[in-house]
């Protein structure tokens, strides 16, 4: 396999854009990523766009072929890839095999969603598609309600506390403050999340991720071409993918994703390093207690500590270790195709430099876990300064 | 990049499939094609699916997740792939690169529709979001519609008839007579198709290809691996897929699908190959001008005389070109994210010489062509015995 390099990236703004549509969210994220990459659209040879439910939100499928067509990239071969909230890096990791097997040199890696053109209701009904739906959603069951059960668990497993969730949502807009792309824009306190209105118990409106519009983009090319390119190149060192159980009640533990550890075993493997080797990671927080789980699943603190160590400041900008410096799907805001892909170019700027009011001190390896559904897909990357 | 070869392949059966989900009609292909290889399910490492509108149509995202999770093959990456009716083939397209860059072995890719389960007006609308869906559907232009357009000029421009395109359906319901897996299982006459009932002027009925449910599925290896393991590998010796304009009003010509002849070109290249080397193809006849037109830019026959042709009998089983062996979407059904996969699951046969009542004499080259919505995709393999 040929090694796969970033050379450029961007995103647009992330909230609720009411004057914004699906393509012109794709296409500005597009255009600023080959603007960065300083390359022409005509030395791209493919696309591949993260978009979970498009068909439900605007009544639109086959959008790889609309971006490729209304970014001027026609005739290059675009292709849509879907793994409900973890679409945006499985589409990374498409794009990721499309260079190291030497079918495409020069590839685009997008991920949109356009997700407030249909009632809040509505939209519950669609992303209720990522897990099981004659199972799940159908009796009733929507995200909230699946990761309360998970949160009620690890509460009664490890003696999680609801603060120390909360604390997870103060941190992650804290950050997403010092994110101007951010969805949320401004800090909260522990008692603004302790207070604010129930979503499905211990869960409240705080420790919930919003529902965004959104897209972000990258480059991808080969390694060696990258460094002749450009001085900014990030190499992709490890991109791992790993199923489970699609129905929260076929899982062996409802405290713990097996899907993001095998995933991050694999990556670890592929990169040759360890938890401990990570300065900077884009966790997936679409719950707060998903983060406390992706922590501890990954390997950066020890099963049922998440909390604790959340609580002690372990995961703020610049202490152990810096978790959802973009403020995270909590506070950057979740549109859901693009959230993998916004990950990626979060952790590109910070191995950069380029993070501005919230960069970390000098990283050199960064990584993304995203979940699709509630834990069904999990995909975990590795990146390094080039 | 490695080389890569079929070692199994299999499918439901195509049609109105009151009595079967989403769920038993890819597990049933699924497993077919894993018995077919000769393979257990813990020996597959990755799969593909190709899915157009599994949220429309069964409220269901997130479906490669689901088909691991229900064939018992977790963990394994598990990747959705949509292009509109090119999903399937683009799926493939992902399972090739997938083994041709080493990052997987084996890989299984499916393709499944489950369509009845909403109403015929429901289900024009979701497969109206395969083209431009502000400038088209929006307007009312569905895809008969966008298909008829494409008719009327090829009939202007060239002189084809309705009784030439009438032809396309006389062909593929006497192929798919012959195919047990096919939706429709009676021959048609000339009478019946030029006397059915006006879709969209000049397209009647009979133009076009049904709404069906099915699945399919193929195992893919490194042909090193795969020649130790069996005698019946079939090759994949080139993928190649393109993009056009999305909406019809933005496309150079109607009389041809560019995407096609762009895919086509590639595809040639890479087996180093002459259309006249085909022994056998499956193209997508959507709408039997379809047919036509793609027996014409895949280089088969000149432009504007696909239709002379067809009524030359030049395009039927064992003749100068064996076109839609399986009776193509028209007569065999058009399960959308199916029909890909199940066009190179015939062709695998064809080249195996297991295709019984329907069997090309000894064929040696096989090509697909798959195309999403009114052309903005095109997906073109070849294959050859190994």
């Amino acid at each position: 396999m040929r090694r796969v390099a970033i050379v450029g990236g961007g995103m647009s703004r992330f909230g609720e854009l009411w004057s914004r549509g699906f393509r012109d969210l794709i296409i500005e994220a597009g255009t600023k990523a080959v603007e960065d990459a300083n390359l022409h659209g005509d030395e791209i040879d493919a696309l591949y766009s993260g978009t979970m439910a498009a068909g439900r939100f605007v009544n639109q499928e086959h959008v790889a072929a609309l971006i490729a067509d209304f970014m001027g990239l026609n005739p290059i071969a675009a292709t849509r890839v879907e793994a409900a909230c973890a679409s945006g890096s499985v589409a990374l990791r498409q794009g990721y095999m499309a260079v190291a097997s030497g079918m495409h040199d020069v590839v685009v890696v997008g991920g949109v969603e356009k997700m407030t053109d249909v009632s809040v209701s509505d939209a519950a009904i669609a992303l209720g598609g990522a897990g099981d739906q004659e199972w799940e959603l159908f009796m009733g069951a929507t995200f909230p309600a699946l990761y309360a059960l998970m949160a009620k668990r690890h509460m009664y497993e490890y003696g999680t506390t609801e603060e120390q969730m909360a604390q997870v949502a103060v941190k992650n807009h804290a950050n997403a403050a010092k994110n101007p792309y951010a969805h949320f824009q401004k800090e909260i306190t522990l008692e603004d999340v302790m207070k604010s209105k129930i979503i499905a118990s211990p869960l409240k409106i705080f420790d919930c991720s919003p529902i965004t519009d959104g897209a972000a983009a990258l480059i991808l090319m080969p390694l060696d071409k990258a460094k002749k390119h450009t001085d900014s190149a990030v190499e992709i060192i490890a991109s791992a993918q790993a199923s489970d159980a699609i129905a929260l009640h076929s899982r062996d533990s409802l405290t713990e994703l097996k899907a993001t550890k095998i995933a991050a075993k694999k990556a670890f493997e592929m990169a040759k390093l360890k938890p401990k080797d990570i300065d900077v990671a884009e966790v997936h927080d679409c719950f707060t207690i998903a983060e406390l789980m992706a922590i501890e699943d990954l390997g950066f603190f020890k099963k049922g500590e998440g909390g604790k160590a959340t609580q002690e400041g372990k995961t703020a900008l610049n202490s152990e270790i810096s978790i959802n410096t973009s403020g995270g799907l909590k506070g950057c805001g979740h549109p859901v195709g693009a959230t993998g892909v916004k990950q990626a170019v979060e952790i590109m700027w910070q191995l950069r430099g380029a993070a501005k009011g919230r960069q970390v001190e000098d990283p050199e390896i960064g990584l993304t876990h995203n979940v699709g559904g509630s834990g069904a897909t999990c995909c975990v990357h590795i990146f390094k300064r080039a």
